[in-house]
C-alpha cells in the first residue's frame, strides 16, 4: 500500500489530554481520532492493528473451541431485569426506552443476552459444554472517560460465556481460557501479570485477571518476591502477622476498664494520650452494605430486616444492612473482601448520622464490647489482642484492657483487611510488594448466578432437570492494543510487536522516481508475493520527515532506497529494525526474502 | 469443523412471525435467533456466512481504494444538531442523555461522525478525493420490525463517504462505487436492479438504489418493457400522455362557469353527475410541507412565512408552508416528488381543518382559480387542460370550462405525478410496469448538504477556501445475506451460492465410526488443506436427519460415505450438488481435488 494512498495523518503536536503513551502515540500516529469524551474513530492504520489483536484472540477462541457468536449490541431490557442486573448495575449502564416504550440497554456486557438464547435450545447434558463469544462493541458510561482508548466509554470486547452441567467441567473450560489468554497475551507481545481477583459486580465463585503494569492503572497489584503468588488487592490475603496468645498473657490481662479520652478523635491522637501502639488498638467502623445475602436472621440488630427478591428467581437479599467492622489499629479494611464476606452488594462507611444512631456516641467512639444495635464482624488480626484498646459506644470514652473472647465475641470473623507491601506472602511467607496495573482480561467462574434466575434447565443422564453452571470470560481489545503500545515505545514513537504491527515493512524511497521508483516497487511486489504488509512512502516530502514518520508509527523494518547504492556494482539498500540503531545494507535483489523470512521468524516466535 | 463440536439448533418448525423464506430459513437452519422485536443473534453457521458477505463487500470497498475506519457506534448529539438532523431525522434515531446529560445517538447512519472527522483532517486540494468507509453496528427504531433481519431494528452496514474538491472527482467516485456495488452483488449471487431513486431525507443531488424483487419490497421499481429504464416509484418519470391542446380547441372553450354540485364528494360521483370523464377534471389538495428550501418571498399567501437555519451554516428553510397541488383528474400526487420539488423535509396531505381555513370550503371543493391563500403548484398534465371540472372554493359548488392559463396560473408547474403500470417510458416511450423491491444498497451525491452546514473547508490550487463536494454508499449487509436466501432456496431449505455458503461442503458418514470414519476424516483433512471448508456430520443420527438438515442449511457440495462403496474394489463415496437430483458416485481416494476444483470454479464464476 501507498502512503498518498491511505490516510495516516501523523501529527507533530501532543493532544493536551494525552497523558498516557499509547493515547498520545495513537493520535501522533494517526491510528485515532477523538469524536468526543471516551468516543472514538479508529483511522485505517489504527484498525489494520486492531484488527490484528482481534483476530489474534478470535484465532486463540476457535482453538480451544469457543463459537463465535453475534448478538445485537442493542439488547431488551426485560434480560437485565430478569437477571437482578436492571437495579443493580448503576449509572454506568446506558439505558433507553424508544418509541414504543420499550426498555433497551447498549450493551456493557452479554451474560444476560447469551443466558437467554441458551435457555431456549438447551434441553440436554449431550449439549453441554457449549463455549460461544462474540467480539464486539460495548458501552459503559465512565465518569470521567481518559487515557484514550485504555478508559473510553465505547470499546470493544471479546467475551465468551460457558455453561456446564458439573463443576469439573467448568474447571476445565476455565483453564483452556487461562491458557488461551495466556497465549494471547504473548502472542502480542504482552507481559501479563495473572492475579487472583475478586469476582466484584459479576459475582461467582473463582475468578483471576490478566494485568498489565501501568503507573495509571485503576487496580492495586499484591505481588510476591519469592514466589509467583500475585492478587488484586481487592482479594489479596497474607500470613498472620501476629501469633495467638499465649494462656499465661490472657490470663494475666487487667480486667476491661473506661476511660475519659477527651479531645482525642484520632488513633495516633490516642496513641499518644495513651503513650501506646496502634497495634494494641480495636479499631471499629460502621458499615452499610445493599444487597446481603448472607443469612442475618440470628444476627444482632437485624430482627426488622427482611429479605426481598430482586428477580422471582434470584437469591432473596437484605436491601440494606449495617454491620460493626472491627480490625487492629494500624491495618485497614478493604470494602472489597467485606462485601465479599458479607455477600453483598457493595459495602462502605455509613454516614456520621447513622454512626451516632447506631453506636449512641459521636463517631470515633465504636467498639465492639457490649454493641448490640449491628453484627459485629472482625478481622481475624482481632482474634489476636487480649488488653487492646477501643472505643466505649459513649463519646469522649474508650476501654483499655479489652481481650478478644472475654470481653465481646464477634458474630463474625474474617478476612478483611488491606493487604500491603511488606505483609507477608500467604503462600510462601514471602515479601509482599505493589504495582499498579490494568486490566485487560477477566475469566470468572459465575456459578449458578445468571442460570438460577434466568431459570435455565436441562435434563441430566437421569432425565432430572438441572441448572447449568456458567463461566464468563473477557478481553478489551482496545485496551489490549494500547497496552502493546505502551510496553513497546520509545521516544521516537511505537516500536511494534511484529504481531500486531500495522505493516510488517515500510520502504522509504529517497525520491519516489526514475531508477529509485521502479526497485522500490519491485522490492513492495516481492514482499507482498510473500505475505508481508508493507508500506511504500510515495511521498514527496524530506528523508527526515519520511524517516520521522516510519519511526513514529513504529513498522519494524524499515527499507530505505537511495540512489548512491543503487549505483553500486551489486546494488544495495539500506535496512534498520525498529528499536535498533544498525543500519545494515543488504542486496537489493535478495531483501525481499531475507525480510520476509525475519517477519516469519518473528512472528513464530510470539507463538 | 465436526457437526457435535458447532451449534446448528436446526429445527423442524417455522417461527411462527416468519413469512418470508429467508426468515423462516435462517431460523430453522440454526442460523439466527431472535433477541427481542427486531434484534437478533447470529450463531456460528449464520455468522459465517454473514462475514462472507461482510468480506465481499470489504475486498470490494478496498479494490476501488476506500479506506476503512471504525468510528464509534455511540455518537455525541452535537454533530447532529450542527447539521440539523437532530430535528429532521424523526423517532426512528433513538436518541439517549447519559448521566452527565450529554445528548448521545445510536448511530443510524454516519455522515456527522465521518464529516467531523474529516473537517478536522483536511486541510489542501491535494488531500482529495478521499473515500472511507466502516462496516459497523447501526440501529434505527423501526416501528414494526418484521421479515428477521430484513427489516430488523438493530443491523450491520457498510456505509462509504468520500470528498471531493470538485463535481468531476465525485462523479469519478460516484461510478467507481457503482461498478463496486454491480461486482459486490454478483459476487453475492444476486440479482440486482439498480433503480434512478429519490435521494430523499439524506438530500443530495443524484442517487441510485440497488433494489432485489421482493414480494414484501417496501419499494415500488417502474421498470421499462423495452429498454433498461428503471427507478423508483418516488423518482419515476413518464413520457406525457397528453398533447399541449390545439389554439383552436383552446379559443372554442367556453367561458368559464360557477355550478352547483351538492351531495356530491369524490371524483368519481362528480363524473357520474356531470356526465363526464376523470381526465377533464383539475384535482386540487392541500399539501403541508416542513422545512421547505425553495423561495417563497414571492409566493401567494406567504408574505408572513420566515426562513429560519436549523443549524448557524445550513440553508435557511421555511418550518412548515401549505401548498394548493393540482394534478389531472386520473392520476395521483407523489408525496416524494412533491417534497423534492419544493426542496421540503417531508409533504403530506393537510389536515380537514387547515383545508378548511385556506380554501374557504369544506373538504372536496379546492381548485386553482382564484386561489390566493397558498402557492399553487401545478403537475404537467394540468397544463393541456383547457375546459376542466375543479372546485370553486365554495361548499357545493364547482367551475366547469376551466381552462390553464386562462382562469388560472400556476405559481409553479412541475412533475409531481405518481407514474404507474402503463405510463410510457420517459426515455423510450416503451411500456412501464411495476414491481415490488428492497433496496440493499444506496448511492448518492451529496454535493454541500453535510459540508455547508458542517463547515468542512480546505484551500484550493489558488490557496482560496473552498468547501468539498460529498458523497455516501451505503450496503445492509444483514439484508444482502437474507436476500441471498430469498433468491437461492427450495423447499428443502437453502440453497447457498459458494460464495455466502457458510461451509463449501459437507461430509455425511452413515455412521461416524470405524473404516467409515477414517475415510471421512481423511476426506476433511484433504478438502480442508486445499482451503474447502467443510462440515462433518459426525452425529449419532439417521441418515435421514442428516439429508434433512444438510439441505436445510444448504452447503452446496454433499459427499456421503457408506460402508457398502467403500467396500468394493475401487472405493467411491456419493456427490450431490446441492439443488440438483443427480448422486454421482465417484473415486473416494480423488473425491477432495474434485470437489476443490469444482468449489475454486464456481466462485471463480461469480468473480
Amino acid at each position: 500500500m501507498k502512503f498518498s494512498e491511505t490516510f495516516i495523518p501523523t501529527l507533530r503536536e501532543v493532544p493536551a489530554d494525552a497523558v498516557i503513551a499509547s493515547h498520545r502515540l495513537m493520535f501522533r500516529a494517526g491510528m485515532l481520532r477523538k469524536l468526543a469524551n471516551g468516543l472514538f474513530t479508529y483511522l485505517p492504520l489504527g484498525l489494520r492493528a486492531f484488527r490484528k489483536v482481534e483476530n489474534i484472540i478470535r484465532e486463540e477462541m476457535d482453538a480451544i473451541g469457543s463459537l463465535e457468536i453475534k448478538p445485537s449490541v442493542v439488547v431488551p431490557g426485560e434480560l437485565w431485569m430478569e437477571s437482578g442486573r436492571w437495579e443493580t448495575m448503576g449509572e454506568s449502564m446506558l439505558k433507553v426506552k424508544n418509541r414504543t416504550g420499550a426498555a433497551l440497554v447498549i450493551s456493557p456486557t452479554a451474560e444476560e443476552a447469551v443466558t437467554a438464547m441458551i435457555r431456549d435450545e438447551l434441553f440436554s447434558y449431550k449439549q453441554l459444554p457449549i463455549s460461544v463469544y462474540q467480539i464486539n462493541t460495548k458501552y459503559r458510561d465512565e465518569i470521567r472517560p481518559r487515557y484514550g482508548v485504555m478508559r473510553g466509554r465505547e470499546f470493544t470486547m471479546k467475551d465468551a460465556y460457558s455453561y456446564h452441567s458439573d463443576e469439573k467441567s467448568l474447571d476445565e473450560t476455565y483453564r483452556k481460557m487461562e491458557a488461551a489468554y495466556r497465549r494471547i497475551f504473548k502472542r502480542c507481545g504482552l507481559t501479563v501479570i495473572p492475579v487472583r481477583a475478586d469476582s466484584g459486580a459479576m459475582g461467582g465463585s473463582g475468578s483471576e485477571e490478566f494485568m498489565v503494569e501501568s503507573e495509571i492503572g485503576d487496580n492495586t497489584l499484591i505481588l510476591c518476591r519469592s514466589c509467583d503468588y500475585a492478587a488484586n488487592v481487592e482479594k489479596a490475603e497474607c500470613k498472620p502477622d501476629y501469633e495467638a496468645p499465649a494462656a499465661d498473657d490472657q490470663a494475666d490481662t487487667l480486667p476491661i476498664e473506661r476511660i475519659a479520652t477527651p479531645a482525642v478523635k484520632t488513633i495516633a491522637e490516642l496513641c499518644a494520650f495513651l503513650k501506646t501502639d496502634a497495634k494494641a488498638f480495636i479499631k471499629t467502623l460502621i458499615y452499610r452494605a445493599v444487597n446481603v445475602e448472607i443469612d442475618l436472621s440470628r444476627a444482632p440488630g437485624c430482627a426488622n430486616l427482611r429479605r426481598v427478591k430482586p428477580a422471582p428467581e434470584a437469591p432473596a437479599v437484605y436491601a440494606e444492612a449495617f454491620f460493626a467492622v472491627c480490625i487492629r489499629g494500624d491495618l485497614d479494611v478493604n470494602e472489597v473482601k467485606l462485601a465479599a464476606a458479607l455477600k453483598a452488594g457493595e459495602a462502605a462507611l455509613a454516614s456520621d448520622a447513622d454512626v451516632e444512631r447506631l453506636t449512641g456516641a459521636r463517631v470515633g467512639f465504636a467498639g465492639p464490647v457490649g454493641l448490640a444495635s449491628v453484627p459485629v464482624v472482625a478481622d481475624e488480626s482481632v482474634t489476636a489482642l487480649y488488653d487492646a484498646v477501643t472505643g466505649a459506644l459513649e463519646t469522649d470514652v474508650h476501654y483499655r484492657h479489652a481481650a478478644y473472647g472475654r470481653d465481646f465475641t464477634p458474630w463474625l470473623v474474617t478476612d478483611v483487611r488491606t493487604v500491603k507491601a511488606g505483609d507477608r506472602c500467604p503462600v510462601c511467607g514471602g515479601g509482599l510488594y505493589e504495582k499498579k496495573g490494568n486490566e485487560l482480561g477477566h475469566i470468572f467462574k459465575l456459578g449458578y448466578k445468571y442460570t438460577t434466575p434466568m431459570n435455565v434447565r436441562f435434563l441430566d443422564e437421569n432425565g432430572k432437570s438441572q441448572t447449568p453452571l456458567m463461566g464468563c470470560y473477557g478481553i478489551g481489545v482496545d485496551r489490549t492494543l494500547a497496552s502493546v503500545i505502551e510496553e513497546h515505545h520509545d521516544d521516537a514513537g511505537i516500536a511494534w510487536t511484529m504481531s500486531v504491527a500495522p505493516f510488517h515493512a515500510i520502504i522509504i524511497p529517497v525520491k519516489y522516481e526514475g531508477v529509485i521508483r521502479s526497485v522500490t516497487d519491485t522490492i513492495a511486489a516481492e514482499l507482498e508475493k510473500r505475505g508481508v504488509e508493507v508500506l511504500v512512502d510515495d511521498r514527496n516530502e524530506r528523508a527526515g520527515v519520511k524517516f520521522n514518520d516510519a519511526d513514529l508509527i513504529g513498522v519494524p523494518f524499515r527499507v530505505v532506497v537511495g540512489e548512491k547504492n543503487l549505483s553500486l556494482e551489486k546494488p544495495v539498500v539500506e535496512v534498520k529494525r525498529r528499536g535498533e540503531q544498525d543500519v545494515k545494507l543488504m542486496p537489493a535483489d535478495s531483501i525481499a526474502s531475507a525480510i520476509a523470512g525475519m517477519v516469519f521468524d518473528e512472528l513464530l516466535k510470539l507463538g
